[in-house]
């Protein structure tokens, strides 16, 4: 499938990666054209890889990934146009940092409201990149969430995430569901500090 | 050991009735003197259960919960007292309920802040009464967390849950990760929505 990932940070190059490791062609995207990380990541990556802008980027992915910062991620979504995004899966990995930051929606739930067209799901938002993609990397078990109002999109999405190791995959419901996810990034920040490494999940024990 | 609980909900009952099967005396306090509730409560508990206000509860024990709704408990602990709070370890189990009403800093941290000669120790708020005072309710292990700024409080309380059924007991830090486990809260009821039920928990895999 062709993917669009946007961001270029470590979860940005996390996911693109293991896309292309699993066959896909992917779109590493960023604000501008020409941009050494993407085109560095592209060149890497092989034929599959491909580097673009937002809008390139949104353009050419069936479906696409938001890996940016929480707190850049309207501003990266505008970017890539409404025209480019609408009937489109949208996964949002994005988390807002500082967690204080308070707000009266989540970020899945205000893309969601930006892009009505779009098809948003929230998941992987409660791990860290490198779990992200190995899931296997923990010996035990453990739980990824899924939040969206489309379940043509999150039946898309849970087989994609499948493909990357994931097997309990907990759909909490609607859009508004993700809040419940992006409220647990402070007890993962907490854990992180006492646990002295990033390298956990939780597993919901029945 | 002598033990104050404060509510008489289903977690205050939980609580003060688990106490007693340990061994322990306890007072279950209300509001007002003569709550036909609290009365009910004692009589059943036999020689080892007492009945009061929330001052007298707050004075009789040399432990105290708090069991109350987390938007009465300020009221609560205030109608407790200063004086009869001063010294003594809070257990605050209390969520603030719905989720929604936003706080700049956790309960936890409002109460230790409101009563800073009380050594608070916030824990038991991420799962259901029943998982409380049984955790091998569940057949898998799963996790407990623990925050608090008394490192003493914290082993006195770790030993009392030790004793609940409590094995794997995470302590996140100072008061002020109180506020990871409130977070959690909006997690843990979209969790129960979708399981259909609240016999669940969270283990964290490392």
């Amino acid at each position: 499938m062709k993917i669009g990932v946007l961001g270029t940070g470590m979860v940005g190059h996390a996911i693109a990666s293991k896309l292309i490791a699993l066959g896909h062609e992917v779109m590493m995207g960023s604000r501008t054209a020409n941009n050494p990380k993407t085109e560095a990541w592209a060149s890497n990556a092989g034929t599959g890889g491909h580097s673009g802008t937002f809008a390139d980027t949104a353009a050419f992915g069936e479906m696409v990934f938001n890996c940016t910062n929480g707190s850049a991620s309207m501003a990266a979504l505008n970017a890539a146009g409404h025209e480019r995004l609408n009937g489109k899966i949208v996964i949002d990995l994005a988390n807002v940092l500082p967690p204080d930051e308070r707000r009266s929606e989540s970020l899945g739930e205000q893309i969601q409201k930006a892009f009505p067209l779009a098809k948003v799901v929230k998941t992987l938002n409660t791990i860290n990149c490198d779990l992200m993609v190995d899931p296997h990397r923990l010996s035990a078990s453990h739980t990824l969430f899924l939040s969206g109002s489309d379940d043509g999109a999150k039946k898309a999405v849970r087989g994609l995430l499948e493909s990357f190791g994931w097997s309990d995959i907990l759909d909490l419901g609607d859009i508004s569901t993700a809040r419940a996810t992006e409220d647990y990034l402070r007890l993962w920040l907490a854990a992180w500090r006492v646990l002295g490494t990033p390298a956990f999940n939780v597993k919901v024990v029945r």
